[in-house]
């Protein structure tokens, strides 16, 4: 109930963050996703080796957006921007320098490799959300991604609980079966068909709400000739696939970690990072074929607005 | 003996390298010593977590770099290019992927950040090198980060060895002195306030010897206004302290594996990654500080060819 709840409180929100807000604060709010994801990332690192540090990896992410949400706003300062995103790559070795005032010589290497993986893992997936969003008609294909990622939890679910027999990974996840999963896959193929298939109303009905600017209303979304919705099933396929993946990988940190929730902010929900696991693995892939359906031929020109 | 002889033979033909290969020759011997370092890293950090993958790390790195290499000499081909350079930002998340084979949750994380650790400890400084070649006068700022590197280990050999008494590290280095390291930190600064001061003339001679392309030769180094030497001097401090550290983290690594060479290629000189770890540390910076002292104001120009 409390779940339901949550999730009734949170879903509009986050549409309405998707469609109207300007990019400068869809930017701080993927930041405020991404602060907290990290925070509780290094916590669960650090139950695999006790001198991981939380604090410098959570202010490098918190810097990182804070800097890329006002670099949107503000003119200039371009090298000094520049300065700042190449943070990124000097941390690594920020962090290995800081392994040598261990004592456990095993520990610098590992509290280092540990401490690093935040980027890649948490700050470049939610990266990419704004990089989906700045993509011309950016807004649909963002909704497109959560339904791919989410849509198939609930097809999951009944199939799970009333067909489930074979289990899925039963070390890692005790409850998820092969035939929950396989109907997560082709629920998000078939809710990614309907929407690509009524996107044009959808446009147009969010558009008369005044949901969306003005210029973003149009018809054609995927510049693929024909086969529009064989495509777009089989995106959702390989999306689908990764997002559960990704929803693995994190009960599989949790699992090593020895804890259940990676943290207890949303009533019901267990932490930011069990709310967002999958979309961690989904999202840099969907920019990529986002991206990628934008350049294949025939057409073979990039997007210039 | 062994150790002089190698140097003997290496030297010049490193030179050699940097001063007269064509960038894509250039970019294939960094592939070749980024291979061979990742391959010794990833061995060093099997031994922290034995479920580190060796072979698909060092693959990717030796992918990365022909790909580099070939498409300094191939037109076209751009978006495949594109979609390869994406890989160093998809690989942590198929180590991650992989980990879910294992029986044990918590290799699952160590083994992925382990295996990912060796793309920004290892191919963004040797790319870094490459980024060091393209900017205009791009062989003298590789000599001169060479010089800052490595002339320090003659000072502090001497110096540690005969004045050397408060030891530095000696969990991690048993040998390193303070009176070496501080040693080290102002000969390569020596060492390059000269460089810098005689650098219209060595372009000079090595123009009439051939070793440079004829445009090369001019005698305006540093962009900075006034000065000159004691940026120079200034830029070695920095970049020989983290060459050192860049030394201790990798004496620390070996420990925590449980080995004393990296590897047991050049005869007398242990690994690859033992010649290179302060290198590790120092491209990064210098092709950051190299960059930086173009943009600087008053100039504030960037170069343009």
């Amino acid at each position: 109930m409390k779940r339901i709840l949550t999730a009734v409180v949170l879903i509009p929100l986050v549409l309405l963050v998707v469609f109207k807000a300007p990019l400068w604060l869809f930017t701080a709010v993927c930041g405020l996703f991404a602060v907290l994801a990290a925070s509780e990332y290094l916590s669960l690192a650090k139950n695999h080796d006790p001198n991981v540090a939380r604090w410098p990896g959570t202010l490098l992410v918190a810097f990182l957006f804070a800097t890329l949400a006002l670099s949107l706003q503000i003119v200039g300062g371009d090298w000094l921007v520049g300065v700042i995103f190449c943070l990124p790559f000097i941390y690594p070795f920020f962090l290995l320098a800081m392994g040598l005032r261990l004592s456990e010589p095993k520990s610098a290497l590992l509290s280092a490799s540990l401490g690093s993986l935040v980027l890649p893992y948490i700050v470049f997936p939610l990266a990419a959300l704004i990089g989906i969003r700045e993509l011309r008609h950016g807004w649909f294909y963002l909704l497109w991604l959560f339904a791919m990622v989410w849509s198939g939890d609930i097809f999951a679910y009944y199939v799970g609980k009333n067909f489930g027999k074979r289990l899925l990974a039963p070390r890692i996840s005790p409850k998820k079966t092969w035939e929950g999963t396989i109907a997560s896959v082709l629920g998000a193929a078939l809710v990614s068909v309907l929407l690509v298939y009524f996107a044009p109303r959808i446009s147009s009905s969010l558009g008369s709400l005044h949901l969306l600017p003005g210029r973003e209303v149009t018809p054609s979304f995927l510049p693929v000739e024909g086969d529009h919705l064989l495509v777009a099933a089989a995106i959702a396929i390989l999306i689908n696939i990764l997002a559960q993946i990704g929803d693995l990988v994190e009960s599989v940190i949790k699992r090593g970690a020895g804890v259940k929730d990676s943290g207890s902010l949303l009533p019901g929900h267990g932490g930011i990072l069990d709310r967002i696991d999958a979309l961690l693995f989904a999202a840099p892939a969907a920019l990529l074929l986002f991206s990628l359906i934008r350049w294949v031929p025939p057409s073979a020109t990039r997007y210039i607005d």
